[in-house]
């Protein structure tokens, strides 16, 4: 199985950003964890600070892998284009929130991606994202 | 590990009631086959058309169990005292919705239980519940 | 024909609660002239002042009677959950306010319940419930 | 009995205009079943796409009639100056909507003609206008 | 000097309809004393329930007559139309309102006109008019 | 080509009104030199300050002609009723604009008419009924 | 008679601030003209931009005085206090704006002060004292 | 004097749910010390996590005690319901609330029940009930 | 213990202004008796129709008396100003209403001062600075 | 004449994504016909998914072209960075759509950029570019 | 160079009055320190807690000093009438604010006076004082 | 000291793009005179339309310099990213904007970015940049 799992701006700074909220574990180091306890899935990573970068990407990836797991950190609240590429592509996206963000400002309550997601995953920490693997592992078994 | 499966007003209908939304099989059907999936786990299941049953379920539970898997069903949107109950409790409780949510009226994109729980998953299906089941697991291990 | 009439919170005060609002006379003595009157119309009476009685009532006779007037009272200005019942049930709703609510408080003017209803009869006092099983009857003629 | 049977824009277009929502009959085909059917009730019919030609109705008839049944229309949601009449004639308005506004666009949920009116019956189709009908006649036998 | 009166919708039920809010004066009687009081004053009145017919009086007069008293009734809440019309003309146009709105419903506060008067007279009752024809008349003396 | 140019309410003073807005030339003189350019165009043109007269004219050629071109002033932000129409007829509406509305006050940003046309066009001075005209024969000879 | 003519903050500026909006002249000059023209009036005048000693002036002229010509100036937009003393004292007040706010700023088109007041005169300049003075005259002589 | 005091959802985890908000003492405890403290009152308690119990409680001794002390917990803010009943019954209600609700989420300001209580007592801890309890007892004595 | 009684603007008129509201009582004579029950207490009793005397007397007596009972009036509604200075001062400070201002205008539903205030108290006519005064006493005590 | 035409996030994808929407064209196949139908145009294309690329382009060439034809796609809801840009450059800019942008989400109603747009045109499909196209051509002819 | 410092509301309890957001120096301190490191600028200061004693102060000083520091404190969120006093004046004025007013309650995010105002200077600290001061020095020196 | 100056979209067109707002010079200019007046400070500068290389700029110096002067442009409305990135930096950042913002449209308004800076100043033209250099200058010192 082929997944991308695309990050958003400001994720590069994890383990590094106010880690109060995000943890002090770097995404690389997370994803390391991740490839050796799921070797089957073959897991493409990107990130990008640019929204457009996420678009192409989206766009280059989105009719050839398995599933997107799309952490689109603070495009999700802003991006009405992102929305419109999750709406145009064939790969289900699962959208995955570090933290909680119904716990922060009223403005990263509302997610312009979620209507167009498979599903959603808010508020587990890091591991919102193997739960995200596992729910398109799952999906594939079928 | 002990873990309540709650569930709220019209989930009793599952199967039944609107299954181009909510799908065909019932509850209890996808709750013998978790049972069999995760044998090592004890799920207690619960589900009420009642806000104050579910108060009294959480109330009762809530300082003994490990955790807590909770669809409130259209509570989720109205009632305030569910999400004070879950403040109130010992037991980490993880909010799952069937359908997505978002791609439904405006009034089901706003849940007052979110900010206190452990974690939301919007949109599997039943499937849900057992990535639900996952996350109460895997933070056990830990 | 086999109709259930379903009267929501309070409305057991009718006739002793606001009679400037809601009139002197009691349901119970309204639906025994409504018996009389309509003999061949079989009329099961429940009134609960529990939204969770109410949802518990309509999952069970919303399969196997041929019509439900119902007057939610307040529920119908705050009840996600009963919107839902109705929409999943099979019977035809029909939604009565014996007052006219948008003559009063502007919470009072928006249901939840109704684009789920069949119809919809407001301000007519008692007379609605008949109106209603007027309109229940008719549906069945045809 | 003297009833005006009252309706407002496009509603000519009966049985022509978005069969789907308003039915396949005219109303004029209506008009003849209902007058059938009711023969002591002398009811007059007037129909018109302008405002005022509607609140000129409303003047000359609304001192001198038993009863109005009033589909408005789309004016039921824009027309202030309707609202005014109603409140300043003598005769008891009953307000009609063919379809379930409710289920429609959020504009249609408003109706500024509804708190004048002495009841209002929504979403019977074409039937409301019997309702209403049995309504004013039931109103007048006390 | 030229002074158009212009009334709009309902303002033809004046001493009839809600004589508490209006009081019990006909417009005509109430016209009648103002010419006597203002012999040199040209007073032409014109009433319609038809926004269409208030419009085309707007225009056929506002480019030769010295000022114009409008009182548009529940026009003045919800027409456009006539506010571009009153921007439109060249004659000087004085909104008036029997009544004091702003002790009403919330939409009987905000007036499309008055943005586009040369000044607004409310709540006085009938002696609006007589004020609004003074300020007219002090306007010419200049 | 059969083609109807319906303009509502205040454009009768076009080359008169605001002319910083709408410019000095008049809606005949520019049909005159349309007429002129597209001599296999059949343009029928109606002007009316009234809504019910805008209502009949539409119900009257909209099953019959090829295609409206509809400016309708200031009820295009008013009227529910114009928007039935469009809705109910069969012939295709393209609405049209003169002045960039969106550079004027808010409540002429929205127009209840243009989810119900065919398309839009705004802001190109009187040249926008031309591009109104093109678009409608280009969809005819295809 | 007595009349109490009040006006609010920055209205000491007049003639000074503005003028574009409010005018050249000073509010004393247009005093000493009032006084000329209504010998048999007796003016008092009165200006603060202290809120609490407008207040203390009402309380104390408001029940010993025929009637008040207030204008509140930037007060009237934010003062729930001088609403309060309006409708506390015995004495009519006649609201006054010199310009036309509702060509100005939103928050400038709602007033606190209105539901209370006699009647409101707005936007004919300093013209509007002397139209709110005729007001009370006649209001007295009847 | 009899008095009534209703505990609405979650009161019974009172000195076990967020101490920091609510403190340590349980209401059992609190209320042993008010009856020590006012032996001639008659002090009935009723705690239920159901919206319909507490419908029922207020139903069944509204029309018999004296006044009724009530904190009605999260259904303040959410139940329309209980806001019917306390208009409808005939005893005084105190509405209290233990902790400062202006201090915390906004949807925790508006209180559907405020309207119909005698009054209101809010932020003062356990000692709010001691305050109702003697405006209840004064008001007796008069 | 030393208190002080603030009232704000127009509450001097007390007995005076609006009976049906306030009573007849003026406040100078209700503190008589309070005196008299309260021997104990030196209470101390200013008030003032302007905000910035409030906000004065708030700093110079905050950090040395032991508690204030505030009925802002008014200005409980539109000042910020007072706010802060209950925030900034030492002593506890009691809000009381004597009017229950939730059956009011919907701007006197937000008071600025509740979330800085001890507590707050509303609609129990004069009777609530007893009760504030009881508040404040019972607190000293422990 | 010089026209640059510029497509925002997603177009890319257009013949590819939601062709219920978008239908199954791509652009380059329709600009190719466009080139072929009006030769004397010289049309320079660019589209890119990255904001700022847009913005780039638009400074680069909008004082050197004669005129620009804009779909922004889902940047038009979001950017006032190209609304600035917009206002900005020498060169008239023409907004298109190809969907009815009315008949879908209320976001993407409001377009940031209309208000700084020589014109719009919405809802003709691909057909959109070539209105605009003419629009453009028609006003350099002049 | 003649500078007026205006400080607004509860600032003379500063260094007194929530230290963790204001810090602990008086503003006569602070003011000390700048007329040492400012010899050539004269610096009048100005505090009150009076709307009006601020109205009036900036009246008498707005035609004659050189600039304006101006920080009304909470006034600044609820006062048009300081804000028409600004536009009324001719000196200069620049707004500021000790603390980061963008981090704290939403109503304290708009100022009536900024869009009148020179300059606007946030969240320095005392320093912002200076800062706005080498704005009006700098401006004086070309 | 090294501080970073960074300016976003549209701000390349200084000089250029609607002079009555932003005035006559280049930044590149302005810059030059600052490096002259300032030669102790270490000035880099940056400017881009494109968000992501604002982000990835603020992330490789937001680490390592003494201070950031911002002016986001546009995107201070509209971008949550940019403000997150702020959040997530070690270098203070001092928010610049050369109009004052609150002068035009109501969304200029609204900064993201404001909550998460050291300071803000806005509407002294280019002078600002200066200001915000002298505030990081003076921070240093301390």
């Amino acid at each position: 199985m082929n997944i991308l799992i695309l990050n958003g701006p400001n994720l590069n700074l994890l383990g590094k950003r106010e880690p109060h909220i995000y943890g002090h574990q770097t995404f690389e180091g997370y994803l390391a964890e991740l490839r050796l306890k799921y070797p089957s899935a073959d897991l493409e990573y990107f990130q990008s600070n640019h929204e457009g970068a996420l678009l192409d990407k989206l766009h280059s990836r989105g009719f050839s892998c398995d599933g997107i797991i799309l952490n689109a950190g603070a495009y999700t609240h802003t991006s009405v284009a992102l929305a419109d590429a999750i709406a145009g592509i064939a790969a289900p996206v699962v959208e995955v929130h570090i933290s909680n963000v119904h716990q922060r400002e009223a403005f990263r309550h509302h997610s312009y991606l979620s209507p167009h997601c498979a599903g959603i995953i808010v508020g587990f920490g890091l591991r919102g994202y193997e739960l995200a693997l596992q729910a398109l592992l799952g999906q594939a078994e079928r």
